[in-house]
């Protein structure tokens, strides 16, 4: 592969991951409405005519980092699940994994948290509404995906795993709207007290 | 009492309730963002000036809705509990209670829910951030009344009652943002769910 090819088929990858990482700092730091969309080009190092094309709008922006940490936390749930037999540890495992992040992954979370509406009505644009789609489709997967894990764990029944399962990952995300790095409950602390209550919830 | 007198003190209250309630039902229905604050004026008969005399803007009156459905629960919540000895039947009663609302509270509980990143960040109006700082009390003094039912309810103690009640209202809450009136689950089997696994994470 000649220096060129690398430059056409890795660059742009690494540039849009480029972008992403200063939205979400921005985003998660001073707030979505508050972020020129015009400064993380500048932070990134290239033209707003560049810019739009990874990203349409600051909207599109948002969307894809919504619909990327969804992906990123359905497929760290199945590796961690994967080799784990015993169904109530299956869940207590992935309710860790839900906590064991890096900081601009719980950024990235609690951005998905606050603009969860911007998935409820249909985006005007094209590729607003795909990456909307996404997204969609993603929260289908990961109820899914809990409320087989539930429905393993209690072989006798019981409510409707789907409603369970939503309020499984209801208690597990809210948890981003409050905790703050330098709070008063360390990260490790509120995994603990999540972990056990959903392992509560399906005894 | 004169009907001039009657104008002056009955009236600016019923006008102010008016607009919330259309508001709610806009807000509630196409979106806050899609919803046209001319029209809230229209609606509710009344001149754009007079509005104003009301709220400042859309920003305040959602800032409005929201602090006014905290303290509605949060009242509800002392009511329902006010007469209950026994500390689990105690949070039993107020998590049955949080799901015993009219469509149109439905409808600001689900407003409440999709705009809570609006009371992180301070506002540039007075007026706005009297609301902002009113509706944060609000927040601060519902996970103080529920950490005391826990504390109530689990005489040897365990996980940090804040950090529970916090676990517990994220999960009632989150009802709001998949719930749908027509929807596969009616109030009453999310009720019933709900106020079981609020019961297991006191067990």
């Amino acid at each position: 592969m000649t220096v060129d090819e690398q430059e056409r088929t890795e660059s742009p990858r690494s540039k849009r991951r480029m972008i992403l990482d200063a939205a979400i700092d921005n985003f998660g730091g001073v707030g979505f409405e508050h972020t020129k969309w015009a400064k993380i080009a500048d932070e990134v190092g290239i033209g707003q005519t560049a810019l739009y094309h990874y990203f349409e709008s600051k909207v599109h922006c948002l969307l894809t980092i919504m619909s990327t940490e969804l992906e990123r936390s359905l497929e760290r749930t199945r590796a961690v699940t994967a080799d784990v037999e015993d169904p109530t540890e299956r869940i207590r495992a992935a309710v860790a994994a839900a906590f064991d992040v890096t900081q601009r992954e719980a950024l990235q979370a609690r951005i998905l948290m606050s603009h969860q509406d911007l998935l409820v009505g249909e985006r005007p644009s094209k590729r607003e509404e795909a990456e909307r789609g996404r997204a969609r489709d993603l929260v289908r997967e990961i109820e899914h995906e809990w409320a087989g894990m539930i429905k393993a764990a209690r072989p006798k029944g019981g409510a409707d795993e789907v409603v369970l399962a939503r309020l499984m990952l209801g208690m597990i995300n809210s948890v981003w709207r409050w905790y703050r790095p330098k709070g008063a409950h360390p990260l490790t602390e509120i995994s603990g007290v999540v972990v056990d209550s959903c392992a509560r919830l399906i005894a």
